[in-house]
């Protein structure tokens, strides 16, 4: 086992990581940015390595000085998180390079599974629904035209090397598509300097609902069932739920294998989570996989009992699986709001500033995992969430009964919060039959 | 189910409550002292009468001021927590009298285990095995003389009404006899008002295992595994876990059963603890029965998945239990710290004051139930007791890590606490082993 390791995040998921290695005795490196020296996973570390200015790619997005900071601190391995570095397959290889351990699969899977107009062609090789569609980049725009006639309409355009919602357009007819796709390129350019598209159906409201994975180096690989994140605003996810409340064993055994088909495929190891559709006839379509570890993991540690961040450390130490498919059994059910330092009467503004008061829910069945204490003060350089209020009921209506219970405690002065947007959705009908899918805020709240 | 319960605590207990009857549905009166006007279970609760001042006897104990802002508010039931009326039997049967449900067993099942004198017998009767000594209060020097005799050296004498450690001598030799019952008999009379006596076998630092039972209106019963509450401190608690680490499948079937036979014998209805003294042989004794909810539940919560106090709440109403002891399964290992308000350095002196600066650990497997928010001043008038840290690891290993984790996080500013008390307890190797018994604070920690 490490005895080392260096996390290669802030905030939040940082502290959740720094917690981890604490519980399994391996010290910990935090690193930060100048406008980060107060931020709680810098306290918390055993050391901690500034690597650079406020903006991401002079610190957090260094490869450099975050391979530096490793080497002189002596951590022999780095866990990314989410967001930043944890899907640069580039990075992954520098590690190698470097002899020390990237926590997450290797660098050329990251690569293969980054591009998603190649996931999504491989997904295909390996027997794995996906959306009905072009599974090549568009060429011309002839072939827009005749591709989309071919799925027949409403298509959706994406980027390949799209996320965040970005270099995406829905055209409902012929008369849209060229003007469209001219635009999601232009977008695609700005944002990714890359104008790679792909065209795929377009599925009126599915849910979003993902497996989550863990392979070792063996060729070990199990699911861990499903997490359903269809409750999102632009293509962002807000509250999560596992297990999806309309899932049977079924139809959670086909995803689960079919995900573990694609892992399989192309040789995965470590966390993963395959995310698809699942539409009102319960077929289901790969849409993407996300190499590291997500946001909503926590609510996959509440129903199956598995603590998935050591398990990432211990796969990438060399450690087999210590549990079979047999073994994970989903009981209850767990919630999580993610808690943004954002204004919702506002359009969702970030609202960075000074925690002026804090009070953190507590109790039974609920697990908070945040960045805040009380004189805190959020930079405005980055990601708005503080915290994700994560709770567990033996079944959904007691989760939902303590979600609504938990977010009526949580007190954050100081600055604007989406705590009273998340209460709205939790007493919302359509959430409360569990009924809903990805048109669920548009439809309810603005 | 009812609509409105009246919590007759205060602090971490009645914000406990109050969490329970939220998630339920159940509107919540407070009831405070004019000290404790700031507390948290005041602000937490729907509505909050004040019922005297500081002085339990003028308030917390003051029942015609607990049952008048009960019929004033409308609240159907009254929830006595742990302390305060929870086991005045009298209280019991007023509320009783004025058509209020007391959320516990009835005033003559309180009344008959209350009397440990009483209790004794009845579990002799009932064929639950007891300590060695004599079951009838001492009416005379001579008798003392004889029956220690009898029993066999080193005898312990304690008061029937007894409680806290107060009214309790252990005497080696016929020499110390008479004195030692002297003085316990006074002390006793002070304390308690009662100076009736008895003795038994005094047994060299056992465990101290405890059984958590729940039993319905309908004569259905079970029992929840057992508390591990040896650790202690002048015969207070300090740390407690479940499971026992010495317990087997074969030893819990047999204490568990041992607790349900002396609780059908007498009646009993709702939660219940019966605490048994295990020797090195792994014999067990009864001790005494707590006829209400213990500071310690928790523990028994993360480890069974059931809400005690929400089983509590529905019992008193009338409903049945909803599992049965097959359903019943003991996974992993759970592990409470009581964090007091105290100056380990200066003979445990409560040290209340104001808070200033707090940060309350969580993440997976943590549990903090507490009254604590910056700015709060703890008032010097009860129990030091704060909060309760309380940790779940899938096995004991992990539990302990974690619990060494969650008290390096924890930060209660502005007062003295036995955070690193309890750290040096959880670091102590014999802890680690899980092999102590009742004499661990006295042989480890001064």
């Amino acid at each position: 086992m490490f005895k080392k390791i260096l996390i290669a995040n802030r905030g939040e998921i940082a502290v959740r990581i720094i917690r981890a290695c604490r519980e399994m005795g391996i010290e910990t490196v935090a690193v930060y940015s100048t406008v980060d020296k107060e931020c709680l996973h810098v306290q918390m570390a055993d050391e901690a390595v500034c690597i650079g200015p406020a903006s991401p790619k002079d610190s957090y997005l260094n490869t450099k000085n975050i391979l530096s900071a490793t080497v002189l601190s002596g951590a022999e391995a780095i866990h990314p998180g989410f967001g930043f570095l944890s899907e640069n397959s580039k990075f992954a290889q520098m590690c190698k390079e470097c002899n020390i351990t990237f926590i997450g699969p290797e660098a050329d899977i990251i690569d293969k599974m980054g591009n998603k107009s190649n996931a999504r062609s491989m997904m295909i090789e390996a027997g794995v629904p996906v959306v009905p569609g072009s599974k090549e980049p568009i060429l011309s725009d002839e072939e827009a035209l005749k591709n989309a006639k071919d799925i027949g309409y409403p298509v959706m355009i994406k980027a390949s090397a799209g996320g965040g919602g970005r270099g995406i357009r829905i055209v409902r007819n012929e008369e849209e598509l060229l003007s469209s796709l001219n635009t999601a390129k232009t977008e695609a350019k700005a944002a990714f300097g890359d104008d790679t598209m792909y065209m795929e159906k377009y599925l009126e409201n599915p849910r979003h609902v993902e497996i989550q994975i863990l392979a070792d180096n063996y060729g070990n690989i199990v699911y861990l069932g499903e997490r359903d994140c269809s409750i999102q605003r632009r293509n962002q996810k807000v509250l999560e739920e596992a297990p999806c409340p309309i899932m049977t064993p079924e139809l959670r055994k086909k995803m689960g294998e079919a995900a573990i088909k694609g892992a399989k495929f192309v040789g995965y190891k470590n966390a993963g989570t395959i995310e698809f559709l699942l539409d009102k006839n319960n077929n289901f379509y790969f849409m993407e996989m996300n190499t590291r570890i997500q946001v909503e993991h926590p609510i996959t540690e509440f129903v199956t009992g598995i603590d998935l961040i050591k398990e990432q450390i211990k796969i990438a130490s060399g450690e087999k699986l210590s549990f079979t498919q047999e073994d994970i059994e989903i009981k209850g059910n767990a919630i999580e709001c993610r808690i943004n330092a954002e204004d919702p009467e506002k359009d969702f503004r970030p609202s960075p500033g000074k925690i002026d008061g804090l009070f953190v829910p507590g109790g039974l069945g609920v697990r908070v995992d945040s960045l805040l204490y009380d004189g805190y003060k959020i930079p405005p350089n980055y990601d708005s969430m503080v915290a994700k209020l994560v709770v567990y009921g033996k079944n959904r209506e007691e989760a939902i009964n303590k979600m609504r219970r938990a977010l009526g405690e949580f007190l954050i002065g100081g600055i604007k919060t989406n705590i009273d947007y998340q209460f709205n959705i939790i007493n919302n009908n359509e959430f409360i039959k569990g009924s809903y899918d990805t048109g669920f805020i548009a439809r309810n709240h603005k």
